[in-house]
């Protein structure tokens, strides 16, 4: 029943059986962790397979002819290079295949633009007086604790439908010559489970910047990543990009650590030529290469785009019932109560759930006192800060069924607990 | 026979006869390389075995009781950071297992310094009027690269028998303070196969630095890289900057790249607590943590420090005979004839070899013009210039015997062509 249409002495009753349920969870002396994007055990046993590849001395060297135990090849064996670039849909030039962790390809890329410039750049972005970035909330935390870091001012853009809020990001960046970039998850956002629509899509690529050196940092991190067969389609930036005549405003990044293993995956990111080849040259001052023989085991064991898309059918196949799962106890719960709202994802990895206004750290503070951590209210925005102190990001992947049900229930407990104080004024 | 002691007219005939025999090598069309410190294939060989582990499933959970195929552990596995701390000899929280690359350690070190300062540091280093660096030279050209990339201006030091000339090191660093660090390989030096003296290391650690926060950069490349049984030792210079009320003094990094595979190694660095914290602090906003599959594939194939040195020795019975084979033919061809020296290396990966000053880059552009490539001359100095053009790396490991032997022979031809030539003064 919605909460609001009931009288004061029904929800102070309603109040009180709550309160003796979240009691009783406390006693159980639970202690669950919901906030970590992680895969499941069941996930990595998908990949064991390949740690099989190379397999032999001779297989070590690739059709290409290089022998990836010895040092060389700084942007990635050309065989992954292929794979990789058909999953991003860019050409083989216009990608860089580098170690195990794209987040560290995103920082790298905000330092060396900081520190050097990018290309196109006048002036290395660390000399100006101020540097923004636009970042469309609730986002990565990871994403605003790199830019925040080094000193980057974040401005917040809200998240709609289909994308950022289009109509601001065209009037900031037109305005504003001090923004310099703006953070992406297109596709099956973080924590949102949004797919940027064609037309946001477009409007990113053509929209007029002042800082001629602007860029999206894309980070494509779900790009295969569905639940359902009938999955999300998201526009090809880096072509938009350059047909709208801004080619080298993007900046793609991608990973295989939730294709086979987070600790021990591989790294990538796609951008124009002319910052590809800006970028070879300052990370060939940096490394030699990087770890070939682990890109010589992904293209081995995943192939090609058959081999990724099946290979993430049974990703789906174990952790979709967990999706599923979460939502069904959501609406169960809460579905007619009026007191909160939630996301229902096609792809990636999180359920945003969205509080009455005000509630979310409470809930979030309540959780934890019952033994269940989730990912701090706040955590989805720049500066932790959530202006409506709403959103909570659930991540269903990796704890077992039995475990994701007792935190969600404790959940659903809390949020109706707190709505109920807040509705009551006490 | 002495060069300087033949009359003129020898010595023409000398030079007919030389220049005979190097248009005799040229007709061969000779295509080699000796340029780089790359592993040859039958070192590759001796890590396969390496290759088999995790081997299943439950091998991938850490003693310490991490899955090694999930996020997490910034700074490497437990097993990884006490195995290579023995290797080191700094206690297991004062190093940090990385990727693939202890160059990008060094770039990174070296980018957070000017970007966030190091620990200790009052500004960061990029914000103040100028920052220098002391380069012992002949030394390893990827780390002036790095200095030389982010502004730093470099000072050349004098290489001698037992380490850098403490004189001039000791004399800058106590009156310059925009002196913030100083490149160091101390053991089996690139190129000249030092080894630091005990002394060198104490006044290292011990000598007054008028920067406070002035960093050793100690490339400890060749820590376990002998050649033979009676090896060079080094003393440890994190305990002497201890003793000498200096812990902050040292950052040092080594890698398993010429121990199991170049281009699937593990790095690491290594330096006190307070160093370590700061540093892990940034690091986190770079990464979710290291490839831990290939950390625990080390642990689980080199075992403990009996490990490593046993292995060590393989690759020794691999390469000894190529160095012999160099030294040999030097003996042989440039023995008695007063105009070049070289390094004779315990352990490492090269031989320095000098010319008479103002010879070298002509002795490798011939060299070059008969189809072998050696490091272009002057490489091993900062900004590429040898003040003497007398200096050429020799790299033994990677070519079969057979190349080897055909590049030396052009090698001594070469040098006596130019060396004839530059007496006679035509």
């Amino acid at each position: 029943m919605d909460f609001a249409e009931m009288d004061r002495e029904e929800l102070k009753q309603r109040l009180e059986i709550l309160n003796r349920t979240y009691e009783n969870i406390k006693a159980e002396n639970l202690k669950l962790d919901m906030s970590r994007g992680k895969p499941c055990k069941e996930q990595l046993e998908l990949s064991m397979e390949m740690l099989n590849y190379p397999g032999s001395s001779d297989k070590c060297i690739t059709p290409s002819g290089t022998d990836v135990r010895n040092y060389g090849i700084l942007d990635g064996i050309p065989e992954a290079k292929e794979l990789f670039s058909r999953m991003l849909e860019v050409d083989p030039d216009e990608i860089i295949i580098g170690g195990n962790s794209s987040l560290s390809m995103m920082y790298d890329t905000v330092s060396r633009a900081m520190t050097f410039g990018v290309y196109g750049s006048t002036v290395p972005w660390s000399k100006l007086p101020r540097v923004k970035f636009l970042c469309p909330s609730p986002g990565y935390d990871r994403h605003f604790a790199i830019t925040e870091l080094f000193g980057v001012e974040m401005i917040t853009i809200d998240m709609k439908k289909d994308g950022p809020d289009m109509d601001t990001v065209e009037r900031l960046v037109a305005e504003d010559d001090s923004i310099k970039g703006i953070w992406c998850t297109p596709k099956y956002s973080n924590p949102d489970g949004i797919t940027y629509s064609d037309e946001v899509v477009d409007r990113l690529a053509n929209m007029h910047t002042a800082a001629k050196d602007f860029r999206i940092f894309w980070d494509n991190a779900y790009v295969v990543h569905h639940l359902t067969d009938n999955h999300d389609r998201l526009k090809n930036i880096l072509e938009a990009c350059k047909k709208a005549g801004n080619p080298d405003r993007v900046f793609i990044f991608a990973s295989t650590s939730k294709i086979t293993f987070p600790g021990a995956g591989v790294a990538m990111m796609a951008a124009s030529r002319n910052n590809v080849e800006q970028i070879k040259k300052l990370l060939g001052l940096r490394t030699i290469g990087p770890d070939k023989l682990n890109q010589l085991r992904h293209v081995m064991f995943l192939k090609d785009m058959n081999g990724i898309e099946n290979h993430m059918k049974k990703h789906a196949a174990i952790i979709k019932p967990k999706f599923d799962m979460v939502l069904n106890i959501l609406e169960t719960e809460l579905g007619d109560k009026n007191i909160a709202r939630w996301s229902r994802p096609n792809g990636g990895y999180f359920i945003s759930f969205y509080t009455m206004p005000g509630c979310a750290s409470e809930v979030v503070k309540m959780a934890k006192e019952a033994g269940v951590k989730f990912t701090p209210a706040g955590a989805t925005y720049p500066y932790g800060k959530d202006p409506n102190d709403s959103n909570i990001r659930i991540a269903p992947t990796l704890p077992p069924a039995h475990e994701l049900k007792k935190a969600m229930e404790l959940l659903t407990v809390c949020v109706q607990i707190v709505s109920a104080k807040k509705i009551l004024g006490c």
